[in-house]
């Protein structure tokens, strides 16, 4: 078994084409200690097997993919959604319990994107809605809900929410501890407000996880999968990795790529190379 | 001769396969008062011939693009691209002279991107370091250089200015009446802080050009080529409009269009297409 960073988390969309089983599998023998795990491949064997399964791994838990998609201005689809991400919130709490010590409860939520002849103002304030509605039952269940600000060439069709400084805004505005943010560099680094947005994520205590990977033009045709290694790009990774430390987050660091040419190779030959790039790019400016 | 709203200019890269001449007959058969000019068109007859068509033409002069691309770490290109801007401004001052009464003395200026191997935190301050050394030339001449901001998808290969907030401060710094800003529905539609930095523009003075194009997705392979006619896609042009008006602006309003289907028409037809999309989509918003 290699070794890899011991902060680093695997999420599973970068091996996407791997079952569950093979993504745990692939994780832990790349010497990776913890996994980032998506609903859908959880549901294929069901959370019951997917917790018993994630607990024989000896791995910890990131994060759970994804929740959100609040944005419908159907009542109908509406009330489904928040039905199915209470459902999300239950399978968190189960697979961080299933988990290594050190997993965290955290939902990553996406808001979702502007629906047919609406506006990006009212989808907003459903997506508001719909976190505001969420909050008890993540409270019950001890999850952390974390707002996910995609890149704005999603907001339209995607989510909604494109920056740190709004995310933290909606946050506040629920006043619950029970709502977070992912920082993901991706979606963030352009932003000329991003450190200091970094700097109030922290001191807020609302940074729920720290998410790696790289930009890197021109963009892909299908601009969902354009994301690359963490050092394979433009993104200032030592300056946005130190800021992140130095608000004193200590949690894993996940790497999660959509990329056809990745997801291409052997989900272990990908694990490799994503603990090679994080050890060359990432953990040099880590703190702990 | 139709009648298009008198405020419409059309952006001469909406019609980009049309000559100069074509462009200015085109523009003024649709009935359209003003026109926004490109440099290589303008260069390919010379700017005295240029300055005198546009003279005969009787239209408006909106804005030249475009200037900027002052990122380079490279010192002799730099201080070419500082002297190519010197002369972009000259221009600028011409053809607005030429223009019919009503024309702006507007440059637009994109920043440009990342040099290989640099940082956009670096790139930025070149870009700030060559617009404070145009300023004494814009303010010779009379012109105002507009700093463009450009949509995020840009900010490693084209703009590193990426929103209206960091314009404005960017001009604010230079303490100059003669740097503003374009606002391009475009490339701030998704920003959360849009209306908000829009009314800080117009407070500051600085709404140096305002220009109309649609969103929508799926994006085109080639993301550059990637905007719509007003009213073909998700962009809020009513609000967007309404705030731009209520600060006071009266100035034109350029319809600015990249797409390659737009491109292959006959320039006369979209002329035509422009001036109907305005008068559906954006002149019901305008006070005056």
């Amino acid at each position: 078994m290699s070794s890899a960073h011991p902060r680093l988390s695997l999420n599973q969309a970068t091996i996407k084409h791997a079952s569950l089983d093979q993504a745990l599998k692939v994780t832990a023998e790349a010497g990776i200690g913890s996994i980032g795990l998506w609903r859908e491949p959880v549901a294929e064997v069901g959370l019951e097997a997917a917790c018993a399964a994630l607990r024989s791994s000896g791995l910890r838990f990131s994060s759970l993919c994804r929740g959100g998609f609040l944005t419908t201005d159907d009542d109908e689809e509406f009330a489904a959604s928040v039905e199915d991400n209470r459902r999300a919130i239950e399978e968190t709490a189960a697979l961080a319990e299933a988990g290594a010590d050190g997993s965290a409860p955290v939902l990553v939520l996406v808001a979702g994107g502007i629906p047919a002849g609406g506006t990006i103002e009212a989808a907003r304030q459903r997506f508001f809605d719909g976190l505001s509605q969420l909050i008890p039952a993540a409270a019950g269940a001890g999850v952390t809900l974390a707002i996910e600000p995609l890149h704005p060439m999603y907001a339209s069709d995607r989510a909604v929410i494109s920056t740190l400084a709004q995310a933290l805004d909606l946050a506040e505005e629920t006043a619950s501890q029970h709502v977070g943010v992912v920082v993901d560099s991706f979606h963030i680094w352009w932003d000329p407000a991003v450190y200091a947005q970094i700097r109030r994520a922290g001191a807020a205590g609302r940074i729920a996880t720290y998410q790696v990977c790289d930009w890197r033009t021109p963009l892909e045709e299908d601009v969902l999968l354009s994301r690359h290694l963490p050092g394979d790009g433009v993104i200032d990774l030592s300056a946005m990795t130190r800021a992140v430390e130095d608000t004193g987050y200590r949690g894993d660091i996940e790497v999660e790529i959509f990329h056809a040419a990745i997801w291409d190779q052997d989900p272990a030959v990908t694990a490799a190379r994503t603990a090679e790039a994080f050890s060359r790019s990432v953990a040099p400016h880590l703190r702990g």
